[in-house]
């Protein structure tokens, strides 16, 4: 029964179920919905995959994606180079650039400390960042790793790295969100929100 | 903002995006993880697609995906050439084989008529079902679309255009499905139940 599409159909499904948070079946009506585009799209959509693999990799400065020499952000004149943001992935910079308040440079992780998911010191990119507070000009770090277990592990892990450098390290601030009802915080973010709290 | 990313990297993001059932935050997932896979595995992947459409093709008898010049059913000497059996997509070929009770011919229409979503008659592959059966040779023909609203017009439709050909045509047995509660069967499942009763 494993036969009845044809292989190099069957292939295609394998490769979509190997995606994560796609199931089998999801992985058939793509499958499906690959063979239903017109030749060309199916053609452009397998080479955004070559491309981006040829052409992506990342700041050697900051480990951010990037398809130049260095991230627009590491090559830009008008950023704080005194300032770095550490974050986990590359799509929490953007996340950050969003809120148009941070002119500082970033540091990406590329993941979190996780020991349950054998995730240790090395297979992040701790050993880059010290290098740069190293090479000295870094007044203060500023961990943005997720306000989770892991993430604070791991920004308190870092935390104490950067302790012999003499640099500020600091934690993002957490609390209640912008826009959002007290009815509905839970216990730890309004317990965060009220160690955070600011005199007016 | 649009250009925080790598121009190939937004591009990769929205070929996932264009994907159905893939939303704009799973396509930056895909995205990303396809970044992280060893080369070979990204190309693979990129690969697989190519060579599905290239190879892929329907089944000129019955509309079945192949990548042979007859789809292995319609070239096989085991099967009943007077009976064809009706669906709508080719994952239910497979669904009917798995019953391994069924030796007869498919044939596979691509669709349900859907006149929300514009599919009419000539959308789905019934002009070639007519001329198989007009060919003759065919005694019986069973209609296995889904049992619901597209399905069922779909299947009766299909039916009036056979009548003037003098075969046999079917429905496939719908009611309480084998291994389940009676409890949990829905109104319209036992209604067809009752209605598919036979003498014991």
């Amino acid at each position: 029964m494993a036969a009845f599409f044809p292989a190099s159909f069957e292939q295609l499904i394998d490769s979509f179920a190997s995606l994560p948070g796609i199931g089998r079946k999801s992985a058939q009506r793509l499958a499906f919905h690959m063979l239903s585009l017109p030749g060309e799209e199916a053609e452009s959509f397998a080479n955004a995959v070559l491309e981006a693999r040829r052409t992506v990799h990342t700041c050697p400065v900051c480990q951010n994606l990037t398809d130049a020499e260095l991230c627009p952000v590491c090559a830009s004149d008008n950023r704080d180079r005194s300032v770095i943001c550490v974050v986990s992935e590359p799509r929490d910079v953007l996340s950050i650039e969003r809120s148009r308040e941070y002119r500082g440079l970033y540091h990406v992780l590329h993941g979190a400390l996780s020991p349950m998911n054998h995730v240790g010191p090395d297979d992040l990119r701790i050993r880059e960042l010290l290098e740069r507070v190293a090479q000295g000009g870094v007044e203060e770090v500023i961990m943005a790793t997720n306000p989770d277990t892991e993430g604070d592990a791991t920004a308190m892990y870092i935390s104490r790295l950067l302790q012999p450098f003499g640099v500020k390290v600091t934690r993002l601030g957490f609390g209640v969100p912008v826009g959002s009802n007290l009815e509905y915080a839970d216990d730890a973010t309004m317990l965060k929100a009220l160690q955070g709290r600011r005199e007016m």
